[in-house]
């Protein structure tokens, strides 16, 4: 299989769900004409990001939903359901263990983290929040993959760096720091202020 | 000034960052190659992004911190303060309310937004939420240039057309769908599973 760029796996997410909500609303086909206006992009686009798996459809009939659903959920790894820690019980991180998108798609908060002693041992939606020192034990208990940082900046990289020591190799990070990282573990950046600075951007273009 | 793509928009960002970073640490100069060691990318890369926008430093001498951060605010609009609007003071909302990164960039929540009976009129971190039929008058009144958008996705389209009808331009959207809009206004979309389906990609290519 090639190299799948970034923005390719990106829209791969979108494509998933339109096909979802095509399938709520019964709809049997779709072309890639439809998928492309339901998302503002070029058709050619669409054509172009499904090549890199080989064909879904057959030319003219367009796409079986269920069929490209699930094709496209294989290579996103949606046909599983993640194990996922979070770390830092704060209000982002209590909004996003509330998050629902994210259960819809099959990832779920099985282990919480925390360092605040007052918050250490506490219950929230059923799960009990640990303290980052026994961060080892109870990911390779709850089969961790994935873990949510939404801690302070300041102690961002120390926590990924336990969890990197416990095996885990994927991380969504909401501190606004860049993390070093080994090759073999992935971090993806979710800074909410960078894109309101690319709205500033533009307004002030105007 | 040449277009500039959104992913050079997005560094800039982190180079902002990046000196905030350094003038905290009393640092007055820095060169590009530690710009990009820092973040992890080509010290090429961050020289490309700089040239769009002319010279900012002297060849062997590196460039001045505070020059170099205050000219890239202002490229990026963060020289000045914005007034934005929340639509939607769920979880998620409540969390925005209180990400300090907004406020240190610039971005100021001064109106909320809800069609909940049981929130509107209430006052949550000083500020009473109003009822979305009110959007008009409340977003002149408060010069909202900003909204962001954490109402749930079948309503979303519905409350970014009546920012658009009092004239806002900008949105971040925290919905998970995508929004149709004129072309002169802009919507970032900030779907945070779409960050954990990459992580789910890469894990399932190993």
């Amino acid at each position: 299989m090639k190299k799948i760029s970034d923005s390719t796996i990106s829209r791969l997410s979108t494509y998933f769900r339109t096909l979802q909500r095509l399938i709520e609303q019964n709809r049997e086909t779709v072309s890639s004409d439809e998928i492309a206006e339901i998302n503002s992009i070029t058709s050619a686009q669409v054509r172009k990001d499904f090549s890199f798996f080989g064909t879904f459809g057959k030319r003219g009939l367009g796409y079986n939903t269920r069929d490209l659903k699930n094709a496209i959920g294989q290579i996103l790894g949606l046909d599983k359901k993640w194990n996922v820690a979070l770390a830092g019980v704060g209000n982002i991180g209590k909004a996003l263990i509330d998050y629902q998108e994210f259960k819809t798609q099959g990832f779920n908060f099985t282990a919480l983290f925390d360092i605040n002693l007052n918050i250490v041992g506490k219950t929230i939606k059923g799960l009990t929040v640990n303290h980052i020192d026994d961060v080892c034990r109870i990911t390779k208990n709850a089969n961790i993959e994935i873990a949510v940082i939404a801690v302070p900046a300041n102690v961002a990289q120390e926590v990924i760096d336990s969890f990197i020591s416990c095996g885990v190799k994927a991380f969504l990070n909401f501190a606004p720091i860049t993390i070093k990282v080994p090759k073999d573990v992935l971090v993806k950046n979710e800074n909410m202020s960078i894109e309101l600075e690319a709205l500033s951007y533009y307004l002030s273009q105007k």
